[in-house]
């Protein structure tokens, strides 16, 4: 996988509106943060993101903070942002919260 | 629940070594980073926790980042450090990971 260019980042961006870019950790990648009610829907929606993840071999970072779920992506191995991401981003995006 | 002090909280942390004063959000609380292995054994711990917190009715910020789990315990309501942070924390790390 290799990393994205920033015009590349720019283009898949504009179809995911909700992700921001974002620093985290020395590394260069994208986030959302979702509303789910309760802290057990929150867990639910935790639980949700990782099956994802799992099935795809792609591991976010994943923030429970009762009322918000945020979710940092980001493809370790390459240093910075990949097409995983993105095909990430809009499974979970799927999801709902 | 009233704030502890701080000299309330070393006592408290004495008892509880492996959780670490730290401030987050703006708020001082406790925090304690566990090794969990696997992404999936981190969600299954991610989830432990949850359950606790939600039996104790005390909700900790919990960041699942593979391969560890990071939990940090404060009173919002209080504004701070209280007992319950530390009996929730003690159940937490009778849990393992």
């Amino acid at each position: 996988m290799e990393v994205l260019t920033d015009q590349e980042i720019d283009g898949l961006l504009a179809k995911l509106p909700e992700w921001k870019r974002e620093d985290h950790h020395g590394q260069h990648g994208i986030a959302r943060t979702f509303t789910t009610g309760n802290f057990l829907a929150g867990l639910g929606f935790v639980t949700r993101v990782a099956v994802l993840a799992e099935a795809a071999n792609h591991h976010p970072d994943i923030v429970l903070r009762y009322p918000r779920v945020t979710v940092f992506l980001t493809t370790h191995d390459a240093g910075g942002l990949t097409q995983k991401d993105f095909d990430l981003a809009g499974q979970i995006d799927r999801l709902g919260a």
